[in-house]
Parts: structure tokens; C-alpha cells; sequence
């Protein structure tokens, strides 16, 4: 209980967030914001626009488009106007409605990104969070393989720039590569070419259960014989000894059948226009075992993992598909895209120690030392501004060792201080708090003395 | 009706977005992208750090915090848990739990801006929409004047960056300056200090229903003799001749008394800082006559407006209040801060023509004129982007004529085209799609040659 103006009793309000929603403190929003504005420019370097869609949606756009689970997710109410609606659980699904509202206005091949918020009511345990950021781009309109090619290079470059600690060029990643005509070529030759999709929820087990169960299950569940079961699984195990022998491996299994064929050859064409770009040799790896989507995906698959934290998942996945928004629309919009999943990457640089920790978007602090000279500081930061260096001028004359503190908590790199004896002889003292040296520096020199130490 | 692949009839889904609620496509996101990045650049010159909350909320914590009104437009539920949530419909009363919430955690005074969508169930005629985006900066944690200087200042310097067509200094328009200690140091000199909530309802239908009306309410509602309904009249409505003169005006009328006194003193300061950094003087402009909420603003108050376009409103607003989280704890947080409205803003730069067309990233095309020349275009694309300039590659080998066609309705600046003669030559035809002209030009002095013509 607290008082008001009039002096009544005002009960307090817990302030909280609901369980599996977070606030952004600046330490987490910054370098958030850092690794955002990353990824945004790459994608619009290929050509990649921004687009953005509403976080509610019609709830019949969106029930029943995922899975049965994210249809039990799925925050949805009735609005003020009686309205069925929900709030968005991806970005595919909204991207597959867009797409099928505004393509008279969309020049084919459209290339778009789409970095926002996603809803889902899941469990929360395990750093799983019911308000989430997702990070997509697709190029759609084109079969062409180019973009195959393209988007493995898109993500590569993604991934390329995430150290934000170091700003070097991150290299301990791999990006793997698979193909859904692979297995599909192989069930046709193997004469069961309906089967697809008990095979690939086989198949999806194989990490849990292992070889033997899983041919188990394709010889029960599915009714395949058991040395079909046994081709299958061998193609799928393949053990990757270079790209260069696993290509020739499938060229072989798959020969005289045109859609395996065709997949492994787009796989080809990406590894050879990655060496042909100077990009190391074993940033793709050919993995038969990922298979990512029962239906979705029709051709090209990609997952990335981290070297050093390979647990966590793949950390950017996507594919080829035939039709977008065949639910929306009867043109056929075949595609290709990739997700990046933007929380659980940021969680795997925090644990690598490759965030900047930092509270504060500048570097510089302007001491408040005397409050006649406000508007000299407000000069002095104004110029800074000018070239390129942000400044914060701490607001009241309150003792240096306040504003000190405050600065060092913050993670300033400096503080200038300038009282009316420094301002008479035109000199700034600026203290360095990295190294804790003291620097007197003239009112001309700061701006090359600043962008010398930050 | 469709059919799927199995050949059964499926229903269309109609595409559609819910009232007022609109998609974005690149031709209005990506100048969108433009504008947040400037107005967030401002923000953190000035060591303003980002943050973000949830979009869902405990109803608790939104319901009853905004008006009447905000309380009948929020969209609220029940979410799967029971839980009952809100959407939230300002970043104030979010940043209000936040701020008691983390109050800890920030090392003050706390500067933050939050540029997020907000959610209101608003009758949607008149260019209104029910999602929206807002763009709020606030200084909490200190008293000192020095905020108010600076607060104005920022709102400046947006401003003054909003031209997105010629990347010139914009300067058609002016900050509107008060602050609610005049009217309530006023009060105090006219012994009637408890009249302000009165008073200040009146006033806000000056615009409406003119001098005489207002005055009779005052005398009617609020019991006010009129000869001082007539003295508050006259200072609300004192004509701006110039900034000086209204200063001393008021320092006179309000000679004695401590609260207008030092509402005018703020009010000084800021013309003074402004004027020694060199900002026109006509860009400030005293006005008795904003107001601006009834109770939560309790100092300086801030309204901007664009000469072109006065009848839209202020586009950027905000002010001193005493206590911005008292709902949520008993430490008392003063504050400054303003919001951009950033639709609103976004609509008035579009209709004065400051906004530049183009549903590309990107100014640079690359067509595809030889499919053997894929990894040639990749690499020719890869090092124009290590310089900085971003670049598209059309993904199949078309007829020039659609994609020259694709170029120029997508706003491209130039096609890069280069045939296997082309490439022997080691050459590439840059068509100029602004100018007409074409232009053969060697691989090696590409990139300067586009720096020079983009």
C-alpha cells in the first residue's frame, strides 16, 4: 500500500511479466539490436526487402497451418468487433497469406525478409519462451536453382558476422545440405514411391531410437520390405568422408532416376559455386540424415550448426518448396527460404562469450562538473555527434565520484571532465576507464584523440 | 475451390488482413527502415538505450491506466492458462511496470527509448489504425532542467533528419514549448490552486468552442469569478510575437511566485541552449495554449508541428511529469520524455512528397544472360558487396527484355549485364535505367564506377 496526492492508501501493483514473456534490459537489447541490424543488411544486400505483416490475424488464416500442437498454442480470442482472431505463430503462415493477397503488386521472383515477434503458448521450461523472434527470408516465384545456391551463400554470410564481441569473421559453423528428391528418387527406384511419408517419420526417430528400430518400424508400420528398409537406411547413414565422394556415391545409387538425380545435382551446383567464392571447404557438409518437415519441403534442405555447441539445434534451418500459399490462392508460388532462430543463436553467443556486454549505446560520458557550463557540454557533445561519436552528458553537477560510478556501471569507455578552469584553458580531461589513465587532450584535438582510443 | 495434389477439391482461404490492420510491402518498409534507423541513431547519440517488453501484459497492469476510452479499445483474453492478459496499447505503462520492475537493475537516471507496435480497438475511419507504431524516449530518475534542454533538443534533431528523399536538414517545422507550472503558478497567484483539473478540461476545448464558451465554463463549472477566468484567458492565449517578450510577459505575471517562476526559468533554458548551438530561432515557439493530458504531465510540455501540414497535429509530443510508476512502486520515478508518432508522421512525409519510391533494397541488378555464368555473377556480386553495395542476381537466364522490365518496376538503378563475349573481354554493360544511357565498363573499374553513378 502506498499514498497518493490526496494522501488515500493506493494498493501497489505487482509489476511482472507474464511466465514465459521477458522485458529487454539494454545489456540484452543492445547487442540484440547489433545482431539484428547484421542479418537485416546482409539479406538486403542479395536484394532481400523488408515486409511486414499484423501480429493478429483472422483466426482461419492461421488454425489448423502448423501442427496439431501449434494449433493448441495458438493465443486466440474473440475481439470487440466478434471477430475469431489469433496472434501470429510464424512467420511462414502469414507470409503464405501476404503472398497470395498482394501478388498482382509483387514482381515475381520476390525476394523478402521478415524479422518479428511469434507468439506460442508452449511449455516453458528449458529457456523456451512464449513470445519469440523469428528471422525469415524466401525468394519466391522461381524453381531456379540459382536461388538454392543463393540462399545456402545467404545464410554462410549470416553466419559469417555474428561474433559481436570481436567483429571477426566467425568460421566455427557448419552449414548442412540435403535433399528431399534424394529420398524421393531412391523410393522410386526401390519401386514404393507412396511411402514417402511413413518412411520419413521413420526416419525422424533415428536420433531417439536408432537403426534397428527404425527399420523395425518401416518394415511394420510402413510394410516395406526389409532389404528396402536397409537401402534406405544406408543411403541416409552415409558416412560423409568428403562432399566430392559422397556426390558420386549418390550419383550412382540414384542413376536413371530423374528427381534424385536432379536434387543431388542442385547440391553440386552450391558446392561448387562456394568453392568457387573461396569459402572454406568444409563449411558444407552433405547430410542425408536431416530431413526436416514431413510434407513441406520438396527439394534443397539446410541446417546449420555451431561447432562448438552443436546440441542446441540448428541454429538456421530452411528449404525448397513447391507451393507457398496453396491454401490461399490457386497460383502456384514455389519457393525457397530459411529461418533464423534469433533467440536461440543469441542464447548460444551469450554461452560462447561472443556478446559485447554493455549497458549503454555510447562510449562517451560528459561529466556534469559545473552547471554553467551546460551549454558548452551540450556543444562539446553536439560536435562529437557530428563525426560519428555518440555522446551522454550526465545531467546534474553531482559529485565526480557519482558520475564515475554511474559511468563504470554503465561500461563507458570515457568520461570527460571539463570544470571552468579546463573550459578557460580550451582542454578537456578525459579518463580512460578501460585502462584508468588521464588524459588532458586540447578542445580541438578530442574528436582524433576519441577516435583513437574507443 | 482448388485441388491438392491427391486431386480432392480444397477451399480457398480468402487472403485478408483484419480491419485496421495493414500489411507492409517493400515500397512502404523499406523507407519505414530508413526512418527508424535515423530517429533510433538520434536516440542513441544521445545514450538513450533500446529496450522491449512484452506485447502481452497481466490486465492488471493495463487496465484502468490509460483513459476510459483506452480501457474499451484494449484487446484482452484469457489465455490458455487463465490467465487474463492485454495487449498493450502505449509503451508508457509498459515502461511503467518495467521501470518498478527492474528498478535494481538500471543505474540512474535511466534513459530508454522503446519503438514498438501498440494495439487499440479503434473505430478506424479516418487513416486510424488498431495497430500502430510508437516510438517513445524518456529520461527517468532525475529533476534536473538539463533533461528538459536535452529532451528538446532530441526532438530536434529527428526532426531535422525526417527528409527521406533528399537526405537534407529538414526545417519546416516548429517545437511547441509550456510548461503546467505557468498555469498552475497562475492559479495559485489568482488563490484558486485546486481549480487546475477544471480549468485545464476547458481549456482543451479552446480550439473547439472558442474564448467566450471556455470562459463561461470556467465561471459555470469550475465556480471561477470572471475576471479571473478572463486572466487565465488572456495568458493562454497570449500572442507569440516573439519568445523574449512572452518570457518577460510571464516573469512579470507570475513575479512571486516560486512554480511559474521556475516553469519559465525551464523554458528559458531551453531557448538559451538552443540558441548557442545555433538552431534557428524560430524553431521554438512559446505556447500558453498546449496543454497536453490532465494530471500526468506537471512541467515542461513539448508539441511539434509541420509547417506544411498543421492540421494533422503534432507529430512528436511529450513532457515533464513527477511520477511515472507509482501504480507499481513506492519509489517516486520524475521523469521527461516525448513520443514519435510514427504512422502519423510516416503518412504526412509521404503526402509532402519527402519520401523516395522503390521496393528494392537495392540499386544494382545483375541479370542473368548465360546460366554458365552463375558463379561469375556470384563473385562479381560478392565483391561489390564487400565495397558496400548491395546487388541483386536474377535468378534465371529470362529474356533480357523481362528482366530489364523486373529492373525498372522494382526501381533499380542500373543492370549489370554480361554475356560469355562479355566476359571474355572481361566487361560488363551497365544500362543506367534513370538516365537511359548505357555504358561498357571493365570489371576492375566497376565498383568505382558505381560509386560514382549511385
Amino acid at each position: 500500500m502506498s499514498a497518493n496526492e490526496k494522501g488515500e492508501k493506493v494498493k501497489i501493483i505487482e509489476p511482472r511479466t507474464l511466465k514465459g514473456f521477458r522485458d529487454f534490459l539494454p545489456e540484452m537489447m543492445i547487442p540484440r539490436e547489433i545482431l539484428i541490424d547484421r542479418v537485416s543488411s546482409v539479406y538486403r544486400s542479395y536484394g532481400f526487402a523488408p515486409i511486414d505483416t499484423p501480429v493478429l490475424e483472422y483466426l482461419e488464416i492461421l488454425s489448423g497451418k502448423g501442427s496439431d500442437e501449434t494449433d493448441k498454442q495458438l493465443y486466440q480470442f474473440e475481439d470487440n468487433g466478434g471477430r475469431k482472431v489469433g496472434m501470429r505463430f510464424d512467420l511462414t503462415v502469414p507470409f503464405a497469406r501476404f503472398s497470395a493477397q498482394h501478388l498482382a503488386e509483387l514482381p515475381l521472383p520476390f525476394k523478402r525478409y521478415h524479422l518479428a515477434k511469434v507468439w506460442r503458448g508452449e511449455n516453458t521450461q528449458a529457456g523456451r519462451y512464449r513470445e519469440f523472434m523469428q528471422c525469415d527470408f524466401d525468394t519466391i516465384g522461381t524453381t531456379s536453382s540459382f536461388s538454392d545456391v543463393e540462399t545456402a551463400l545467404v545464410i554462410n554470410d549470416i553466419m559469417e558476422r555474428i561474433d559481436l564481441k570481436t567483429n571477426n569473421s566467425f568460421t566455427r559453423f557448419q552449414i548442412h545440405l540435403n535433399s528431399r528428391k534424394i529420398l524421393t528418387g531412391l523410393l522410386e527406384k526401390l519401386d514404393i514411391p507412396d511411402k514417402a511419408v511413413p518412411v520419413l517419420r521413420a526416419l525422424d526417430k533415428l536420433g531417439k531410437i536408432g537403426r534397428e528400430k527404425v527399420a523395425e518400424e518401416m518394415i511394420a508400420a510402413a510394410g516395406i520390405p526389409s532389404d528396402k528398409a536397409n537401402s534406405i537406411l544406408d543411403l541416409v547413414l552415409l558416412e560423409n568422408s568428403d562432399n566430392e565422394s559422397v556426390l558420386n556415391h549418390l550419383e550412382k545409387t540414384l542413376s536413371g532416376n530423374e528427381n534424385g538425380l536432379d536434387g543431388v545435382s542442385v547440391l553440386r551446383q552450391i558446392l561448387d559455386a562456394a568453392s568457387s567464392l573461396g569459402i572454406p571447404k568444409d563449411r558444407f557438409v552433405l547430410d542425408i540424415s536431416i530431413a526436416r518437415g514431413l510434407d513441406y519441403y520438396t527439394g534443397t534442405i539446410f541446417e546449420t550448426f555451431l561447432t562448438d555447441l552443436p546440441k542446441i539445434g540448428s541454429v538456421c534451418s530452411g528449404g525448397r518448396y513447391d507451393n507457398l500459399a496453396g491454401l490461399y490462392t490457386k497460383q502456384t508460388l514455389p519457393g525457397i527460404g530459411a529461418s533464423l532462430g534469433m533467440d536461440r543463436l543469441f542464447a548460444a553467443l551469450e554461452e560462447l562469450g561472443m556478446v559485447e556486454k554493455t549497458s549503454s549505446p555510447v562510449q562517451v560520458l560528459i561529466a556534469c562538473f559545473d552547471k554553467n557550463l551546460t551549454n558548452e557540454y551540450l556543444k562539446i557533445g553536439s560536435d562529437l555527434r557530428k563525426i560519428g561519436i555518440g555522446a551522454e552528458i550526465y545531467p546534474e553537477p553531482k559529485k565526480l565520484g557519482i558520475q564515475l560510478k554511474f559511468a563504470d556501471r554503465k561500461g563507458f569507455a570515457c568520461v570527460l571532465v571539463i570544470g571552468s578552469s579546463e573550459w578557460e584553458r580550451k582542454i578537456v580531461q578525459v579518463k580512460n576507464l578501460k585502462t584508468g589513465s588521464q588524459d588532458e587532450v586540447s578542445i580541438t584535438d578530442l574528436p582524433d584523440y576519441l577516435k583513437k582510443v574507443l
